[in-house]
């Protein structure tokens, strides 16, 4: 009896036992499906046209797939029809460009390395049935050794590196069938066709079904990099001179960014390429200049260098007199400011205003810091090393500022190359500027006639000279 | 007879023209290949283990194909050894983590999906003729949109990115199959076999002939680096009060090289996610601290962006006082002395040297400049516009001098984490520190031990009682 409640107990402490496990294996898995379930919704939310991708994939893939339900279609292609499925897989790309580009690479390679295949296959064929596997194997070695280092060429790898890759494939594949099936041609016919079918699948489901484009990414990139750079300036003015305590948050929201700025060259480089391969749509013609927007973003990511150091004086503690105080703040506001007009001239597509109001008041400031550094307001700072931390943040706005006229100089070059549309205010100072050109009997080219263009020069030269002045 | 001769010589002027047109053509496509060939023997030279990688996809192709060659392989596979010659030429990559990354993707993704496709197939054959079609359609639509989503996540997009796109691939192929081919169950195994044995060779030829090391390169991209900044830190203390003129060739090669350690984020961290598939080879064990090197290089990167800046006041014309130029060079050559040495540490493998003789000397530049700045000294530049750039300089160098501290503080966590081997005197001065930390009763773990890291800690907080004395 005693035995028999003590097994009781037992199982039942087994079963408890056995409960709880589960249980807590459950509430693990629960908690893991609902982080899974949150990080899910978080890639969906930061970008949806990655949900929309997915759905495209599927439809491509399910449009395909008619090939196998189908007996008319199914009948004309056989087996070969999985060629389509493969294309599709993986072809269909997140942008129109990259998803054009490799399509492209896929059929002009499938074609060339189809018909040198077959071409290897007849010279192999002619030499008789012993020489034949030794003379292919040979060809496939060679070929692939050529092919695996020309995918070395950096052009070659930046643009070509799929097409290389199918071509050593097709090539092989070709080739080396060609030992054993007799109907060699149709079957590399067929899946020439296929392969053509899948891609133009791809091309136009990402064409037409709610598009990516890599150009329009690389175009908002750049002018959301310049925009970051712009909000970090202004803010860098309002907290320059704050310690750690006074700033409610400690470091305020437009401060965070900047490494992202810094990193984006892979991408910024990838997009560009991608851009490349797509037709004109909306705002972009077809040979939108994709490479002024590269040098856009190096000149942007060198001022990130400079505006990451100037971050380090951040809360420096440092008492500044109040009058060096204000100009450092609005220089760099000022800088920021000037940062996001020409931000938002991308963004919108329009020249950048002419005569920068903002690089106007920079120059002021400038020239009123080197008056203000040259006059025995100083003096009273016996102590060097109090001077140390402000003259370092003032040298290196000033930096900063001849980053921002590069910057400024490349926009403008782009608003030109790309046809930016002129805004009112630009058209009307444009015409001014024209019949000035006129009365001198001097007709200039675009980028002379552009109001924006004389502001610049005027600008770079005088602040340079301060710049000279500060004898830096 | 006029007219004949006119017309000969018509001819004659044709074939001429003609000869001139092939001549010319000629000498362009010998212009163009001599290019080629030159571009190529770079590409070769710069990395001889570029021409090796080609020979290896050449023999491991050639070994896949003996499939096709002889008689009693082929009648086991059949058409499915094609598989063999696309895993080959698809898997096979640089280095050996890649190979085996890609390889082990491929093989799970296609087992995984293999079997749920083969599911898929028996529950939609289940349903009967006109439900089946509609519901592997289904099927593979739903398959589809969800792996494509999941590729977006980060973690996956770094490691299972191919897999991913083998499963959709498998999944798609296999249960569409079904619809068609009676045989599918040995369909798949074929399959399956076919692509492990391909791989299985991919990963044999990559780690049996001349391997490459995704981990090997990551380690000496990441000590190249340090050693760039350090040349350029040395050539910096040389040429910073030279003018442009005095400096022979202009910028000497020491100071180029900035711009590839700035960029290097994408190549190390691609490296380190191939890095982390290699099994253990040579100096590294299986799961080496490649994430520690990924740190360091983040930290090098911050050094380099200082160091870009520093490079602004190059042949800035600033006569600065002999003394004050003294010290600005032994500190940037100390610097740069520093980083070699770490570069050094991080190339052979071996603890950096305990109390860091370089960075001692740092400390005593620092103090030196400080108590510089501080006396009356500087007086005599009334004018302040001439002190700022050295101002800054010395601000800059003292900013470079903690990050010089905190690449070395990475650098010593590296040696711990990976069991660096001990250098002779390293030896000797652990024994020390560990008698006294005996006969204090207070046993440490690694990283208090190690000499090294006691004078970092000594150095770090006196070079940094330097920087806030300097104010900033």
């Amino acid at each position: 009896m005693t035995m028999e409640i003590m097994g009781n107990v037992e199982k039942v402490s087994i079963f408890v036992s056995g409960w709880l496990w589960l249980k807590g294996l459950l509430a693990r898995a629960l908690i893991k499906m609902e982080e899974i379930g949150r990080q899910t919704r978080k890639i969906a939310k930061d970008d949806p046209r990655r949900l929309i991708h997915s759905l495209k994939v599927g439809l491509a893939l399910t449009l395909v797939s008619l090939f196998y339900y189908f007996q008319p279609l199914y009948n004309n292609f056989g087996v070969s029809a999985m060629w389509a499925v493969m294309t599709v897989v993986v072809v269909f790309e997140f942008s129109v460009g990259a998803t054009l580009g490799k399509g492209l690479n896929r059929g002009l390679a499938t074609f060339a390395a189809g018909a040198l295949g077959l071409g290897a296959h007849h010279l192999a064929s002619a030499t008789g049935k012993t020489c034949e596997p030794i003379l292919i194997g040979l060809f496939v070695f060679l070929q692939a050794v050529a092919s695996t280092f020309i995918r070395f060429i950096p052009k070659v790898k930046a643009r070509y590196d799929y097409g290389m890759l199918i071509f050593i494939l097709t090539f092989s594949l070709v080739s080396i069938s060609g030992l054993r099936t007799d109907e060699i041609v149709e079957l590399a016919q067929k899946r020439l066709l296929t392969i053509l079918i899948g891609a133009s699948t791809c091309v136009v489901v990402s064409i037409f079904v709610c598009p990516v484009w890599a150009g329009e990414d690389l175009h908002k990139l750049v002018a959301n990099n310049i925009e970051k750079l712009g909000n970090f300036m202004e803010g860098f003015g309002n907290e320059c001179f704050k310690t750690f305590e006074d700033s409610e948050n400690g470091r305020s929201s437009s401060l965070i960014g900047l490494s992202s700025v810094l990193d984006s060259k892979t991408s910024a480089e990838t997009l560009a390429n991608f851009a490349r391969w797509e037709p004109g749509h909306g705002q972009f013609m077809y040979r939108h200049p994709w490479k002024q927007y590269l040098k856009i973003a190096s000149l942007t990511r060198q001022c990130a260098c400079r505006i990451e150091v100037l971050n380090g004086y951040l809360y420096s503690k440092t008492q500044a007199p109040q009058e060096i105080q204000g100009i450092i703040s609005s220089m760099s506001s000022e800088s920021g400011k000037a940062l996001k007009e020409l931000a938002l001239a991308i963004a919108t597509m329009t020249k950048p205003p002419s005569r920068n109001r903002h690089i106007s008041n920079l120059k002021v400031a400038s020239t009123n810091l080197n008056s203000l550094l040259k006059s025995d307001f100083w003096e009273k700072h016996a102590n060097l090393l109090q001077v140390i931390p402000i003259a370092t943040v003032a040298s290196l706005l000033n930096d900063t500022v001849t980053n921002v006229e590069n910057i400024a100089g490349a926009v403008d070059e782009l608003s030109c190359l790309a046809n930016f549309k002129s805004s009112g205010e630009e058209m009307r100072s444009n015409k001014v500027l024209k019949q000035v050109d006129v009365e001198d009997q001097n007709p200039h080219v675009c980028i002379k006639i552009d109001g924006a263009e004389h502001v610049k020069q005027e600008g770079q030269s005088s602040i340079q000279t301060g710049y000279q002045n500060l004898g830096v």
